[in-house]
């Protein structure tokens, strides 16, 4: 026995917990890998946002051992001929569809060579049109953690499908992004990073257009300092510009949703 | 030791999780079975609807090893006369309330014997009137992981409850079932087995009547097969007949919810 | 190797399950404590609401194993000057900010000793100033696990914050408390103690205001001692006197609220 660590599979995806879904896929995944440890990462990405599901992926793999194996099913197009991918990375595996679910993830990891999955002898005997969470993702992942090698899942491929989210266009004006994700809190998580900030902050306020808003913002270390209710612009836990409210909810104040354009300009 | 497999033990409750219910039940198995690998299942079973959670149960049981031993606790009755259920089946063991909660899996697993749960042995100390989840089942659970025989759980007994749903009616017209599940997704999973429709199909056209709609329905293998926001009829990854809208919801569309009945005529 | 059975570590949080959050610290302990079982509490209880909080917890941690290290971040004040806490209680240790969340299980489980949580060796490199259950929490709670001694995670503190809820008030008239808890089903969870209703219970009738409603209750043993519908005073699974409806939400009958006033009348 060379691991005698149980090796860690995550989920992620859109299924919710009412349905038996996440329970099949975590069936599939203790039959083939007994003594794999399953991680739930999230159920609850908005059904068919598959910008979300990998912003949950790409937030939350890195923290994670080396040699997890991630599986992320936000997956709209599910029978149709969109490719079922393995993304072997630098610190693990990234096992969903070729959808732009797994590339931020990848991206972040450190994408190293990317596979088809079309070998069947990895897939359940019966492969159902709907649901190849259970029946193609749960078994590839569980032989993962088992050791095969990616190899064995099918062919190298060169490209997968990577998204156009969290492009940043640094103008004369300031810079433009867009909004990566609403948290439960309400909390707006832009894809401006920290750094692009820098030249933007005079006396640390900023210039902020969302939406149809346009206002200034404070730019401060944590909640706590602003007023109740009062907006705050924050590097957020992942490094990027997020505004918040204090003990409130910034995007129902300012009505704003994942996808939404931000401008942010120069002083 | 005989087994160095960690023992599986899976959840299916209509608790929540804004409760310390869940939370009671996995402190009261880790107590008793250390290495127990404790899977939810579901823990959003709509309140009171033993429907649902047999369903839930039922879909996802088959896919876990060997072994496994599925507490599912959906308890209208809890402190009434309803006994406490230990299912012996051919895969392992189902246990709950005997109202019907059981009945699909043990159908589907093959039920080889059932107990009542009286041994006050394997109950926590103070059993309350209102959460047999915690002191009754939890503590059975987490004993038979450990290796305990069912039979001293309590007595043989020769029935189970078993509930209606799930029943298919065959007459001149077609043939009537009713709605087992609406998922998260809004897909309408009905009690039609795939193999039934065979003679009813005419050019892959399903003529349905669900509550008050009567409508023509494509039958596909995927949803990609119809155009955005159209209807369509699938065996669903159960083999149940499912009807779906393509990335919409087809219960809402519809008006439909779980326990309608369902009428597919000859064409 | 003193210990063979996995560390149990538990997680109760205001997260939710839409946010990279709860995953994230699920990495974190996972990437310092590989063999640890990492158990979901709850993830839904109401954001920032403190109370709710320190109630999960306290009704679930007295049924995990001794040497249990349950998390609970319910945070609204991260990033001020609140502490971090590390409370070793007579059965495990209990992590979490010092802001009367770990207060009612520290006195259910007994309190030994309170650190304060100030060693940067034992947080993530980068401690952010909005996520200390991930950057602060989730490694402390991940090293206790390992079995380091609570003392290098800092000073020995005197006094932790304990909150007022709980608290209960004998009168000429009655007894006064309040509402702990409304549960997912309706139910009224009070703080008032089965033990301190004997006196008031007249032929088992219960004179009873909450909030603008007087009315008389019953007091059962089940919910099924009273028609469908029907309200009924139990002594919940915690010892504590409940309020429910018999298939029915109590909490919206009454318009009761987490937090409302109890009085019980002498009769």
């Amino acid at each position: 026995m060379a691991n005698m660590v149980q090796p860690v599979i995550t989920l992620t995806t859109d299924f919710g917990f009412k349905d038996p879904y996440v329970a099949e896929m975590k069936g599939v995944i203790l039959s083939i890998c007994p003594d794999a440890g399953i991680v739930d990462m999230s159920h609850h990405v908005e059904k068919f946002n598959v910008r979300t599901g990998a912003y949950v992926l790409a937030s939350a793999s890195s923290y994670f051992p080396v040699g997890t194996v991630h599986v992320a099913v936000v997956d709209p197009g599910v029978g149709t001929r969109r490719r079922c991918l393995c993304v072997q990375t630098r610190r693990g595996f990234l096992v969903g569809p070729d959808n732009g679910v797994l590339a931020l993830a990848a991206r972040a990891e450190g994408l190293r060579q990317a596979y088809e999955i079309t070998n069947r002898k990895y897939m359940l005997a019966n492969v159902s049109g709907t649901f190849h969470g259970r029946d193609v993702f749960a078994p590839a992942a569980a032989h993962l953690a088992n050791g095969i090698p990616p190899s064995d899942l099918g062919e190298k491929i060169r490209r997968i499908v990577v998204s156009k989210f969290a492009k940043v266009l640094k103008t004369k004006e300031g810079i433009s992004g867009e909004v990566l994700h609403v948290d439960d809190f309400g909390n707006i998580i832009t894809n401006i990073g920290e750094h692009e900030l820098a030249a933007l902050k005079g006396d640390g306020i900023l210039d902020v257009r969302i939406g149809r808003s346009r206002f200034m913002l404070k730019f401060c270390k944590t909640y706590g300092e602003v007023g109740h209710r009062e907006p705050v612009g924050l590097a957020g836990s992942h490094g990027f510009l997020e505004i918040s409210v204090n003990q409130g909810n910034a995007a129902k104040l300012l009505g704003v949703r994942s996808g939404d354009n931000i401008m942010i300009y120069r002083s």
